[in-house]
């Protein structure tokens, strides 16, 4: 255990006392991190966890034909997608106070187009004080003086890497992550010639190749969110026609919680299985807070600016300019902040369409730019100042998150005429940073019956050229607050199958209170949930390997390996030890649910202890046998019937 | 509180030391119990909670005409389904000892069909002791020696009035119950005219009228279960034209928990939001636990007597007889028990066919019935006395809930042939049940990819003539044991929008051990989400106006009327007060979430001030000359983009 050192002044703004401490444990006992190396770019390691199983004890693998339907994982292991970065890596030092490895560092200066300059000076008001006024929290001990930034002239984003046909690192890091799996699946699916499951979007039954990842790059497809000042990050794509990915929101406000719990919450987020962080912080110590928590990310963390800008006005939105925007960009393009949510849809003659709304703009970003524009009777300057926007963030690599500012807050809303509005605009605005090459992807609702969810995602399509979506659940139902995770986790399944690229989870406490670290996990789980639920509709190749491992686990009753093979091993193996705790229940044939005389898992082991016996042909032939003689019955007018 | 009183024996099997109370409080602080009297059956009560709320705040119902969204609700407050029975009656005498009042037995006696008998004598093997022997816990102390049945030659199922004609107090109690918040909705939609949403079924948009549910019944499309000898239970109905409901499961097992326990559970289940409840107890007393339930249940309840009969000859599944378990069903039927899950689909030359799955046979019925099955070589004897059943189950009106013995135990056995193949068999089976007029269910599955939900219900409606299904979940994918509530919610919710009459709840210890208290209550609370938003989806007229309720309430920061009106006060209150637990924040027009300076709601109330002030003309005018605008620099090849 590493903890996060204190300066003294830790949880000023907490609510909780929870203790703060970064867990850089495996993430299960049979679980351990390996990396593979690439080809086109061979100093480029590719984290994964490699899940050891127990040999299957059954005879479905003992290679006697009677069941043929499995391939006998010879290696005893399956490797997962990781999204934990150094922290599940025991050989990795790992010291918050000094940061991660920028293992993308080389990278980024091998493609000789950036330079470095002297960042902008940081000031009080960064962190929300006075000029004079000290923040009161400690700063990160290594806060750099120079950043890098494109020469003049340059783009550096990877879509335009991608447009003139070269193949980053980033990207071939992407396809050796994304095609573990699908190459697992590949293998079992050729040599059991059981290749099932619907096939959607482009290219799917195909090996994901890098030349396929700069492709969906270079369309616009599907994004990679990597600020040339934020290298500690792994690379991650996010696209339909890649694996669903999540997002969490962590982020202290004015009223509660502390700068460490936000880092512990990005390293839980990300060690629970989160692929993006957003931060989300208001109040004090923005600045401070976030460069904590970029310095320890492997993730890509985004951001929603204009909270940043709004606490620099003292949260006047009337003092709001686009020059204190601009500065707030550029502040955290230097910092590395990968991608910006920003509401410049948020158009003023689309205000008073929310006026007759159950409940108005939900969107804080949304109703900041409402107020603002209502307020001087002038377009939202996002919007007329998005060209200039696209000039910052192409010399970052920042992506676009278009905002959508005039999102449904109820079931009532959904679908109406100003979330539709809004997504009309961020169609053009998509094509005005596809101009610029800079990447973008497009965010979507928030409370929506199923019903009304699909109409969402091929609107998105269709208006926005394919742009990757990027979904706040959606939630079924208002009627459930405490449980949002679940009527949100409902709603992310189903866009995700329908084509959205990446879910921001919804944890219990939405509605209610700020998330703590159990809420995170719970919010994050759910997540993965749905979005490996999405993967599995998807036909996606490779996303069934685990269930299949879990599911066969599952019925030979090794209760480790189901358990290390769970999104979540801890509580999977606490459920099961309140009811069973005895260790010989783990090795036992039988579990708490039924008992052994309703097992029906022992009894269909007779059933193929049966027909291993009589020989796989004998039993099939007793079932024509009787399907005959069925037919028969039902000939004579059901004889069986006949003594009643 | 009324605590079941132990007899000392208690928690013998228990594996925790829960205390067991049965709570009789109100559901939250601000709801009570109403009932509303019949028409043609004046002395009928049909229960409903009521939940006050305070007066609205906004200007959005001060009838100024500037938001005519929503009816003024004068009356301030909103009635919902209630499913707990006498136990939120503060005026009912609870007295767990002597069970509730028996409310259905005038409507039953007033039939003329039935007489009473001596009920068959309660024997030790009943209770799975061997003769001599006596059972180690207490007995209901109102054991009745005498019980009704139909009259020679009668058949007492509710089908059967339906298909003569009569609309019986059971019927038009439902129609009540499931009417009265589509009469608040169509009031709201007549008014506000803003009816949308999708129909789906039968006769969505007219009101539930007792011949509708009459008509329903009869066409085998909808069952009320409803068994003679439980006249304690409320009546409620199964089928896709009416509120989806939920079924929860409890039962003791042979390895763990109690009677008093089971019995907490049923009541818990119930005020949580059970429609319905099965009692899956295996192992020792069992059908003294399932008298101690069935006296107390204000809700039908469901057993697999496979199971007892399965205890009654020590588990050994080759001295199962037809004899045996005949007995078993009449013993049950006697008692009160208003369905059961039988497993007569599971023919002999279906088994094979789960050879190669990856999970073989889950069902535990379905495992017994095919071990059977292979060891005699002959076909289920609950196919081949199948007609013989239905003339018992018809003199006392239980219904059937045809098993899905073959249903699939993991994603990758979803949809299979021996699935399928089993489901055809049902479908034969419930037209030899209508044939009897036994009302019938089917139930399904099990693991099922999103993808594939689909053709499950579609295959159910076309195979099995729209009887009503009852699926468990489906899970939508392995890899989650402790959150398979949430696998599982996702496609309940699904197959719920698709047709789908009941949902059975999986609980968060599904797959892991037995559910506790809690876990029963996260289940049923994952269920009431996945049937709500299917009622949703489908557009029935009436679930939306708790939503807009609880949405109009968020909006306008009464809090306390959100807790009121979410699922889980309790939780919802509780989850707020972790981050501003001081009670003048319940009237903050902010929360902890964004603090007073981001409240995006608090800013469209700003917004709202405007129009107001402005009037809603001159906003929606600045609006269409903004359009104007736009389109002028469109036509100037965007001019506000010149400056860049």
């Amino acid at each position: 255990m590493t903890q996060l050192k204190s300066n003294g002044n830790s949880n000023r703004h907490g609510a909780t006392d929870e203790k703060v401490e970064i867990s850089t444990d495996p993430i299960s006992p049979n679980s351990k991190k390996i990396y593979v190396n690439g080809t086109l770019h061979p100093d480029i390691k590719v984290p994964f966890r490699e899940i050891s199983l127990s040999p299957s004890t059954t005879i479905n693998s003992n290679g006697n034909g009677n069941n043929g339907h499995h391939k006998e994982n010879s290696e005893n292991s399956i490797l997962v997608y990781d999204t934990s970065g150094p922290y599940t890596d025991p050989e990795a030092k790992i010291d918050i106070r000094e940061g991660l490895q920028p293992i993308r560092l080389p990278w980024v200066m091998g493609r000789e187009d950036v330079e470095y300059y002297d960042a902008r000076t940081i000031l009080p008001k960064d962190d929300g004080y006075r000029d004079g006024e000290n923040p009161n929290t400690e700063r990160f001990p290594k806060t750099r003086s120079q950043v890098l930034r494109a020469k003049p002239g340059q783009n550096v984003t990877q879509m335009h890497y991608a447009k003139k046909g070269v193949i980053t690192p980033e990207m071939e890091f992407i396809a050796i992550r994304e095609n573990q799996k699908r190459k697992q699946w590949i293998e079992d699916a050729e040599r059991e010639n059981r290749l099932k499951g619907n096939s959607f979007g482009a290219n799917l039954q195909n090996e994901i190749t890098p030349e396929f990842v700069r492709e969906e790059v270079a369309r616009g497809r599907a994004i990679i969110p990597a600020n040339i000042n934020h290298p500690e990050s792994e690379p991650m794509i996010i696209g339909r026609n890649f694996l669903v990915k999540i997002n969490s929101n962590i982020g202290n406000s004015a009223v509660s919680s502390s700068i460490e719990e936000e880092v512990e919450k990005m390293v839980w987020s990300s060690r629970c299985g989160a692929d993006n962080v957003m931060d989300l912080s208001t109040g004090k110590n923005i600045h401070t807070t976030r460069e904590w928590i970029l310095r320890n990310s492997p993730v890509p963390i985004g951001t929603v600016p204009i909270y940043q800008a709004l606490e620099k006005v003292d949260g006047k939105i009337e003092d709001l300019t686009w020059q204190i925007y601009r500065d707030t960009l550029i502040e955290q393009c230097e910092q590395g902040v990968d991608y910006f949510t920003i509401h410049a849809g948020v158009l003023l003659r689309y205000v008073p369409m929310t006026a007759k709304r159950v409940t108005g703009i939900v969107s804080r970003g949304g109703a900041i730019m409402a107020k603002w524009c209502l307020t001087y009777h002038k377009e939202n300057f996002l919007y007329t100042n998005f060209e200039e926007i696209c000039e910052i963030l192409k010399s970052y690599d920042v992506s676009f998150s278009l905002g959508d500012g005039l999102r449904p807050g109820s079931t009532a809303d959904a679908n109406d005429e100003a979330q539709f509005a809004e997504l009309e605009t961020l169609g053009e605005l998509t094509k005005i940073a596809w101009k610029h090459e800079v990447q973008t992807m497009i965010e979507g609702p928030g409370h929506v019956p199923m019903h009304m969810i699909k109409e969402n995602m091929e609107k998105q399509l269709a208006v926005c050229g394919e742009a990757p979506f990027y979904t706040l659940g959606p939630l079924t139902t208002d009627i459930a607050p405490g449980y949002d995770h679940i009527t949100s986790g409902i709603g992310a399944a189903m866009i995700g199958w329908y084509g959205t690229a990446m879910l921001c989870y919804v944890t219990p406490k939405e509605h209610l209170g700020l998330p703590n670290r159990d809420d995170v996990k719970e919010g994050v789980i759910t997540y993965k949930i749905a979005a490996h639920a999405a993967d599995l509709a998807k036909g996606h190749p490779g996303a069934r390997v685990r269930d299949d491992a879990l599911s066969k686990a599952r019925f030979e009753f090794r209760w480790e390996d189901q358990f290390n093979l769970s999104l979540d091993p801890e509580k999977a193996l606490q459920f099961h030890d309140e009811t069973l705790p005895k260790d010989s229940s783990k090795v036992a044939h039988f579990c708490s649910m039924c008992g052994p005389h309703f097992c029906s898992m022992k009894i269909t082991q007779d059933v193929r202890d049966y027909a291993q016996q009589k020989g796989v042909e004998e039993t099939q032939a007793l079932g024509e046998g009787m399907k005959e003689m069925s037919a028969t019955f039902k000939e004579k007018g059901g004889e069986i019937y006949s003594k009643l």
